[in-house]
């Protein structure tokens, strides 16, 4: 941590910052300026409370934190990657792993028809609502038990694990009991008390980043996971809020490369939230991919103008089939793997669409 | 809801629309335009899912909703304006209500000493956190239990009604049992479940906006509260997050008028965590009030520069008598009152702060 | 500047750093950390230049700039408030001064009309725009060299300065030939050859701050203007872009006591743009006196139904003469002025609107 | 255009409001609703004078537009994609095109060395600046006309069109000069001044959005150049402005998706401002051809570290020479096409970087 002094700043001021420092138990060695003094502090870990005592007092201008908040999820301290293992899949290795369902359970027919086609077309995992976080109380919130119940039936089916959401730490034991991987959505992203309920399960916990969060934020909370001894997280971007208008969130796929480079966690992408309209999702699926993503999760329904939720962002079967081969060739452009089931399905042998 | 077709949309198209609004249990109204054809659809009220359903039609270009999605909070149902008793105070009418405190509470002495001063100044409620959600694990994350029984004593000792937050639903009855007013965080001001968990107590619930919800949506989210039955909401705006760095948030006072008319129910401001630097506050404060804002809530410590949490945003005892006398001066400008004990603080009556 | 070496980062580089510091002609120290070098980099003024290479070098982590980049408007050398004068007005000092009059002039009778009106009420200047920059190329772009004639009259009927918005370096000499102020629009914030073209002119700048500009960055457009000699510049707040959608703009109310830590200019407030809903202005305009505007820039039109720009946003007759004695006694309660005509006008005694 | 009535409104509110919009020349229709009365307005284009008319008009909640208000960069009229020539490269085809070159020109060899490294590794335009805008006024601003000359000279050498910024409506004339296609900076996007000078040249024009600008308001903003008879527009998306301060912007590649449905002119990518790290440049490449981008622009300087401007974001010959194999994979794997020389580079020989 540095101290940045005001130009005018006394020996008087610059001491009492020195001392402060001290009954933290930390040291300080002075740096002077053409202009101002700096004052270095030597320790770590630096908690918060002493960058913000420090920047209380008289003469102080500015405290800069130079060393890293997080340290588990740090590629600096375990540089290399992750993978997260999912049954037979793995996430964060060389195959780019891709999850794939509707929004919300709706029926059996609906949930079991999803996975085959999902299947057939390629996905690994299969995603599906059954508690479900709606903006307005008077919206369809999910099936609960009744939903993780119907996802358990189609993995069954099919054999694809199943990525659901958890919102209360009350409900993680019950999901826990159905779901492969937790899923904690981007409105819980720095609700700690969830984290650590997730963190002290065995189960891989799929971590969206929150609407506001920044990255170091978001490795932070990440922390809080990992912290509880569950080192089994996989990031997802999928979209922050900004002024733009047309889309339901700006997805921030530089976030992909930047969080490869700050942590050794898979990251995947939720091109379906991250733009809230259907016709951009196969863009940025393989933007996505194309941008070093481990994965991606994406809304697919039998019939999305029948959707309980998310209708406008959920691609069909004949989208989602159209776009997979295509991702599969980028996949391999920049030296990745997307194997495809060998029977391909009626749809990937269409031509792709415009 | 009204529907905007596409400029070449077919009748085909528009006779689909029709009929899936009809499914839905509504009916249609055709308005033909010079470029477009758009539907409106009467009844109420529409869900979410019908938006949803009718923008992945073939030949919709946009589904706009016309009715406002809650009711319970708005003033179109409820014109007149709510006011919250919390002991002998009511936030909502003439008086201007001023609650201040440590944002940890951190002993015994701190809490009832800053208790003691910021009644002397004028203020009609003490906060203090026991429950804190901190951006990193490593962090102080408040005495728990310890710290709302300190609370208590507080309490005891001066008559302050206790402001204090809680993180989760499980702890709802535990803090419900200490505290006056139940304080839901930024962070969670879309953790649903915790929302309707405060609105199945009858305590009143102070309702901070989060870092990146519009107004529309934190009204929605009040009404998961009101929903259960408990209408004791203040509402408590404390800064968004935008590209600017040099607050820690934005503080959207504008939306003091703008919540006013679209609500019934009270607003305050917290200008501390709007603005995360103590030298911003007091110009903070006096333009909330001036705003029309019906409270404020302010952070203040006894030795801002060793406290436990947010140092660098707290105001000290002195600070704070010092803005008071000021406050209630701009309260009166603008028709309303601010009374301050009659036998006024040592720091009120000295001059006013630069 | 200070640069922060990546933990494992080898002697090596660290020496590349101190060669390159020393090739642009500073010199360095070295402050070694708990995990990591630092290097303080002694020199001022310190380019980007050197900034941008140093990030460049292999085990460079973050490169952190200490001193401020602008001298000419900073508080730091020239700590006392700069007041700026426009004929018998004064900018800056004791009283807080309003401007009004429409967005647009549109006719000699509605400027000449609103000029008398809001002079009646206690305007100090007039606004009103001869050229308009507008979103669309469709909509109606100001009358020219037209509405500067009128604008002149509308000065000569009433006495009250003009200040008109200028777009391009070559209408520079045209608009001051007839305003009293030059405006810079926010769109024009960082059109730094129109800053240095307006910065050769002896007139007063309306300086509006860019809807995604940050407070240094704004600070270091007006050091455009300055460097060129003219140091007569006013800051406006007028709004940035957020999230939000309900107000045309999220105004930050904060950059008020903020700018007046960091620089000696006077900064105003335009609560009509930075809200775009007349029935919010009257609420940011007590708002805006209160947290330490030298005064504010408000949109007031005859008949606000019928204007050719901004007519939602725009206060009329009545509304503004019902506020103006509401300011003036908020700018009391806080310790300065705002006189109005000893001859109130009819809607000044008027009771306050609700 | 839909005007929206409060619920309480009158049948007299009703009537003004058909009254002005018979005063602006259109028709209305009514469409009662469940809670309020819709009002339909019929014409085209409707002024946005008219939307702020009716905003004001007592009973009115809202109003809505829905005819798009931009014309010829529209897709609604122009369904087929227009592909811009610049000599011997044609934007907007099959081909993605790339275009690179240092930030600013720095000297008669740092300019032609860098064009036949780039022309070497497979980019067909040079970009290059010779009139910078810099945030600081201190900062290195470019050599001006020297540098358009050397611009012109590495043109000469190499056969590689350039493409440079222009600044000022005074400088258009000069910079047509030399330039093959006229930029157009983030800064300068709702400068219409500018855009109607460069609308006046018959050189094609990369037109890059703004940080704070919609899509909405660019093609609005593109509308200018186009309604000047210049329709030779290469869109550029460069980032926008948000909370993130990890990168240097917020890149926002859905805009490429989006733009192609909203108008038929071409887009391309910048990733060294998008991003503002050089580490995470070739990934954002990668992520925009795959999106559908129909080119990229890119920083490339032989010694980013002795750069003049953004060193912290080029990519060196070797980075950029690495990246274009896999580019042109990915570009495949879309179904487009990226030509590389058939004398590949000693770097373009080298395996993929880490």
């Amino acid at each position: 941590m540095i101290v940045i002094m005001e130009p005018g700043a006394t020996p008087e001021q610059i001491a009492a910052v020195q001392k402060r420092v001290e009954e933290f138990g930390f040291s300080t060695k002075l740096a002077p300026g053409a202009e101002r003094m700096v004052i270095g502090i030597v320790g770590v870990p630096l908690p918060d409370t002493l960058k913000e005592a420090l920047e209380r007092l008289p003469g102080v201008e500015q405290v800069v934190r130079i060393s890293k908040r997080y340290k588990l999820v740090s590629r600096d301290f375990h540089p290399v990657n992750s993978v997260i293992r999912v049954g037979d899949v793995a996430i964060g290795g060389d195959d780019v792993v891709v999850i794939a369902g509707p929004c919300s359970v709706e029926s059996e027919e609906q949930i079991i028809t999803t996975a085959r086609a999902v299947k057939a077309a390629g996905a690994k995992l299969l995603r599906g609502g059954a508690f479900k976080p709606r903006t307005s109380p008077y919206d369809f919130r999910g099936f609960g038990e009744k939903g993780l119940k119907l996802l358990a039936k189609a993995r069954e089916e099919t054999g694809l694990p199943v990525v659901t959401e958890v919102l209360s730490p009350n409900e993680v034991d019950l999901v826990a009991e159905y779901a492969d991987v937790l899923q904690i959505g981007a409105r819980n992203c720095q609700n700690y008390l969830l984290l650590e309920a997730v963190g002290r399960t065995h189960k891989p916990v799929l971590f969206k980043r929150g609407m506001a969060v920044q990255l170091e934020e978001w490795l932070l909370a990440a922390e809080y996971i990992a912290a509880q001894g569950n080192d089994q997280i996989i990031l997802c971007e999928r979209g922050i809020r900004t002024f733009e208008t047309y889309t339901r969130n700006t997805l921030d796929l530089a976030a992909v490369p930047a969080i490869k480079r700050l942590s050794h966690l898979p990251i995947i992408v939720d091109p379906s939230h991250g733009t809230g309209r259907w016709q951009l999702v196969p863009a940025m699926m393989l933007a996505a991919v194309a941008a070093g993503a481990d994965g991606l999760i994406v809304e697919v329904h039998p019939n999305p103008d029948q959707a309980l939720s998310d209708g406008s962002q959920s691609l069909t079967f004949e989208n989602f089939a159209t776009v997979m081969p295509q991702l599969a060739r980028v996949a391999e452009a920049i030296g990745r793997r997307l194997p495809l089931p060998e029977t391909t399905s009626e749809y990937a042998m269409m031509a792709p669409a415009e």
